[in-house]
């Protein structure tokens, strides 16, 4: 086995939310050993420029680059509609798989009638970044996109089953009801925590929630590029670093992660 | 008249909500010039560790020395309650007026029973900084603080006057309504533009915004410490400065501020 297979998987997002990624990693790649790193000094990335996404992203993969990974996981919406070029710039020759690819490619196995809809932040659904992968994947597919800037908010509060909540889902689900979608894409890692609040309020719909399909996608590349772990080099290590530990990270990271959040390091980047 | 009576006032927030206090003193002393600086690269940082928050505002108070402010204004409730200390030693003798100081003393005027509510953002709520405030004003005031996470983005999102947050309104007021408070402090920049909807909901309630009672109190020190200016070097001039430009940034600023927002440079900090 090359030693290169036992650099770790780096994984990164502008705050907590992508640790629901790192959890289904943990538990398609067992062997596998993993590098986080969560923004949380700047999150959040939603409502900031393409400029200033992009120039924090670069420090992201520097940092990432610094601890030798074998491969990058993109596992923030935000940064993958935005930067996403640039991080392939940086990472070479190095596979590269982020959340919106794996969605998009969730979404049009899960549709019946190629009409899916997307719910996301303002800046991803201003990039129309689904769309684009979607149509790349199937030009005959009809996408409708969604910005829920309140759902990360409500999701950080904890009101995961409050009438605020269901109010404010109505509200965002209107237009998407209103039509035929069959497939409902939450386009950001927040989202996943509101499933059974959305299936209740639109029973009609299939949730794609890209954490599975996105370590679906990891599996094939590493095992594509001679890149898999067979474990010979011992125990996976974990490690996260965010560049703030606010109060509450601790509940807020294990809600996401499935599981107790140990070692965290804080890091400056910029 | 001196020449640092001509310099500028420094005005800075973690984003475009201290924009409120810039019209404020605009409107109650027209002859001074003004920097603002509003962090919205980074913002919010009602959800960031102490530590955090003090070092980017050392960052934004060096800025503002480089400028030759003669005063200064801290427009955010979370730079006040976090990292007031930090920003005077670093001023030396300068003037330092905070949204804390003069929505404390205003609450005070305003309260007949010496019972006051706090709304504010968790941070600010948590560092207790306006019932220390009060108490020192005044010992026998009872002060009772409620984070309100939610009303920044629902502000953002533009539903002033909409169902959800009239809901989300009704159960942060809960505990305060529940007891014989007379006086609400807004203790967020933000939370003035839910004003009316507000006093629909707690019309027994006078409500305090220290964005008025701030320019008031720094009227007050620069005459004490003669550094007021009188116009004769010319017309004031006003420069805003954002660590980014992100969509929709003119809309919601000019909705802060109550007259359109020209000439707005980005500086990177940090």
């Amino acid at each position: 086995m090359n030693t290169a297979a036992q650099c770790p998987v780096g994984v990164f997002d502008s705050g907590v939310g992508g640790l629901t990624n790192v959890r289904a990693l943990m538990e398609r790649l067992p062997m596998e050993s993993i590098v986080y790193f969560g923004d949380t000094a700047r999150v959040p990335y939603g409502v900031k420029s393409r400029a200033t996404i992009e120039a924090f992203t670069a420090q992201i993969v520097g940092f990432m680059l610094e601890h030798d990974v074998k491969a990058l996981v993109i596992a923030c919406n935000t940064i993958a509609a935005v930067a996403g070029h640039k991080v392939r710039q940086m990472a070479g020759n190095m596979p590269v798989l982020d959340v919106i690819s794996a969605g998009a490619e969730a979404a049009l196995a899960a549709t019946r009638n190629n009409h899916i809809g997307v719910i996301a932040t303002n800046t991803t659904v201003n990039s129309n970044a689904y769309a684009r992968e979607i149509h790349r994947k199937n030009p005959a597919a009809r996408v409708q996109s969604v910005a829920c800037p309140l759902f990360v908010p409500l999701v950080e509060e904890g009101w995961l089953d409050h009438e605020v909540t269901r109010l404010t889902a109505r509200e965002y689900l209107k237009p998407i009801l209103a039509d035929t979608a069959d497939t409902l894409v939450l386009g950001c890692t927040h989202y996943p925590l509101l499933k059974p609040l959305l299936h209740r309020e639109a029973p009609g719909l299939t949730l794609v929630d890209s954490a599975a399909t996105t370590a679906e996608a990891a599996a094939r590349a590493l095992c594509a590029h001679g890149l898999l772990n067979d474990g010979s080099g011992g125990a996976p290590d974990y490690r996260f670093y965010v560049s703030d530990i606010p109060l509450r990270f601790q509940t807020i990271g294990e809600r996401f992660l499935g599981r107790s959040l140990q070692q965290v390091e804080m890091v400056a980047l910029g």
